[in-house]
């Protein structure tokens, strides 16, 4: 794949680097062992949500699929194994050689989830699935780690605008994937132009305190701004004194401004005294956008306040307390041999420090009750039963190292909506408590 | 710069696009109203250190230098511009000829800093300046926040060796800064091949509970990697019974055997005895690692146990509570006029919620006391007294668009122990405190 394919301005040319050096020298030591090509079944999955979060949100399948496509050995990456002797020549062989050729199943993207639930299921040669841990779980914990602080925000904003600004905050191109974590948790715009060039996120802008005091005067950097960009502009308007900018922004951009930011003080206050004044200068239209360190309490504590838009930046791009997710990457079933027929055996880790693992191969349904509201994860071995055939939530993404279900970020975001509204009320409240489903094992 | 200058395997085409919207959009008004050219200065500072922190560390320096030379709007990048509408013709025909050609200065890689440090300092005309405040501050806020963390594990680790593994704990690229922001405050190795990649950072790596899991007994798994590793390798003991593990991790491997990897129960516990066991066994030599959720005052708990090594992953690079920092991107004086010699006039955000910025073009030095030992951080505007004129911490970066100060990564690492080691013992405690040095404006 080119870098116009996966989106300028980051050519990834490999994602093979992305990868803990223990993938490579297991892979070696199994290669020679004679055991690196037992069928495996590894399950990403987490023990336990972040302290106090009734649900998690899963974000990140799109990249995770575009990182197995692109997961090459080519001769750059060759070369730096081989230098420092990371492997051996035969493994090295093996891996220019490499392509991912199993079947990858799982939750799809912005579908909500639990302790115990497989988000994801790789299947293939141990050597093949092994190799991927490190990069699929980089992604999945980032990116849903950012979606599930973004949905909380949502669920805190209602109805009205959010938009993430928090590319300042976190590492340049972590705050990409954050824009379009944020995107599926429910956002609507970015301030970040790279998201918008790679994911084709709405993006939106201001202005910033710098752009008015590089001017004589605020009069002047409004109408500087007017002028170019229009009367539906945002203006900010707490440089210096709130009342009096608020006075010259509708007398330069007349009562058709567009909107006036505040990025300081008490929000809640200052809202009120704006909405006000604009309201009496007859720019009854002109909409407030609010930003300065917002959270998803901080929205709420705002519900009653007239603000028309959120502008959030650290604390979403920092899962606003849980920056990242505690998922893993588990090998749940092996085959007794590298027999092709060979029955899988469930595997697990003993149990010491909380760190047991659940063997075999997992199917996961959420069963309804009897309105139709969520009321368990179960996760279990073996057939389905019967009742929650209906109600699976792992879906076919790779067959036979081909993607197969890839899809616009819009259908993620849509499907967060509908996942969300299924679960019990209690999962909307933003207190601390328990996942709002128990996952129960069948 | 092409991508094997910038090294694999992200080759970043442009950082033109990780910026905020309103950064072009103001170029766009600044240009039309005759304000672009006025020249500026622009600081990077923060207001606050994170709670309890005693003293920041800053990284990132060097990617600050990579992503100001590859700041260029290629055609793709304006492409996507004109399609969205985001600036008008004027501007896209002055981004396409955007090259800085002002002057950085800052305080050098791994250099510690505290409330108000004017850590860079950007000069040039508003235009050129302005667009570079969102990369700049991505940059120093991730990685000055792992470097901090990286800082206090580090102190508490003391003479034993720390190994960062956290790729799979944050976005796959925020991991390689990561690696590379840890081994400048203070780690010796990392698991991340990318990171070993990129920026010649020492990889290691251990074995996986899965590797085990692969085998039809531990036995099998140890004898597999010893085979192809050789007896120097660590064997991960805790997948099953871990006195167990110990003695079959002897007997395959010999005395000779490099190290045991411990990654749950109570470390403390468990390391005594496996330690002892050891001993016992005749495997005087052999190294005891630790992993598993450790933080620095885990480090510290562990500092009277058997533990020859820790692998850091998640508090790593979350930053241990603080994954981000707070520095903001001001502008702090400017030209009356465009003309060139037209005098500096220092401006700043009137205060409102504690948001107030100090206006003017500053210096920075660091007093020590008669010992030697940093007593203060001093910040000033005008002429540098005498006596702090051979303490100054502002070094020449990019003069007139070209980078004059690029150094290896082993420079920043070596500057900050030094660094460190200059400031009062109480930087070292880790508990949480004030800042163990005062900012004094002169």
């Amino acid at each position: 794949m080119n870098a116009a394919d996966l989106g300028l301005p980051v050519d990834v040319p490999s994602t093979a680097l992305f990868t803990d050096q223990y993938e490579l020298t297991m892979l070696q030591a199994a290669l020679r062992a004679g055991t690196a090509d037992r069928r495996s079944v590894f399950e990403v999955f987490t023990r336990r949500l972040p302290e106090g979060r009734r649900y998690g949100v899963l974000a990140g399948i799109g990249r995770v699929l575009d990182a197995v496509e692109n997961f090459r050995f080519d001769p750059a990456v060759l070369g730096f194994l081989r230098e420092h002797g990371i492997v051996d020549e035969p493994t090295l062989q093996w891996l220019a050689r490499y392509r991912f050729s199993g079947d990858i199943w799982g939750y799809p993207e912005g579908e909500v989830y639990f302790p115990g639930s497989p988000v994801l299921r790789v299947e293939g040669s141990f050597a093949e699935c092994v190799l991927l841990e490190t990069v699929i779980l980089s992604i999945l914990n980032h990116d849903s780690a950012i979606a599930a602080a973004a949905s909380r925000m949502s669920a805190a904003a209602g109805e009205r605008r959010l938009i993430e600004m928090g590319a300042r905050r976190t590492h340049e191109l972590a705050a990409v994937a954050a824009s379009r974590a944020a995107y599926v948790g429910g956002f609507q715009a970015t301030s970040d132009l790279a998201a918008g060039f790679r994911y084709g996120i709405p993006t939106v802008g201001t202005s910033a305190h710098a752009f008015t005091l590089l001017h004589d005067s605020e009069r002047d950097a409004f109408r500087a701004q007017v002028e170019t960009l229009g009367r539906g502009t945002t203006l900010l308007v707490d440089t210096y004194d709130v009342a009096e900018a608020v006075r010259t922004a509708v007398e330069v951009a007349g009562p058709e401004l567009g909107a006036v930011r505040i990025d300081s003080g008490d929000l809640l206050l200052v809202a009120h005294r704006v909405r006000a004044q604009l309201d009496e200068l007859g720019a009854r239209n002109t909409k407030i956008v609010v930003t300065s360190d917002l959270d998803e309490y901080a929205i709420a504590s705002l519900a009653a306040a007239p603000v028309d838009a959120y502008g959030v930046g650290t604390q979403l791009v920092t899962g606003s307390g849980h920056p990242t997710c505690s998922m893993v990457y588990k090998l749940v079933a092996r085959a007794a041999s590298a027999d092709p027929k060979a029955p899988l055996v469930p595997v697990a880790k003993k149990s010491l420090g909380g760190k047991a693992s659940v063997g075999g191969r997992k199917w996961a349904a959420r069963r309804p009750d009897a309105a139709g509201v969520a009321e368990a994860e179960v996760v279990g071995t073996g057939p389905v039963p019967p009742e929650l055939a209906d109600h699976q939530l792992l879906v076919e993404l790779v067959k036979g190292g081909d993607v197969v279900a890839r899809e616009p970020l819009e259908a993620a975001r849509t499907r967060h909506i509908a996942a969300r509204a299924g679960l019990p009320m209690s999962a909307m409240q933003l207190s601390r408590g328990e996942p709002v489903l128990p996952t129960e094992y069948a």
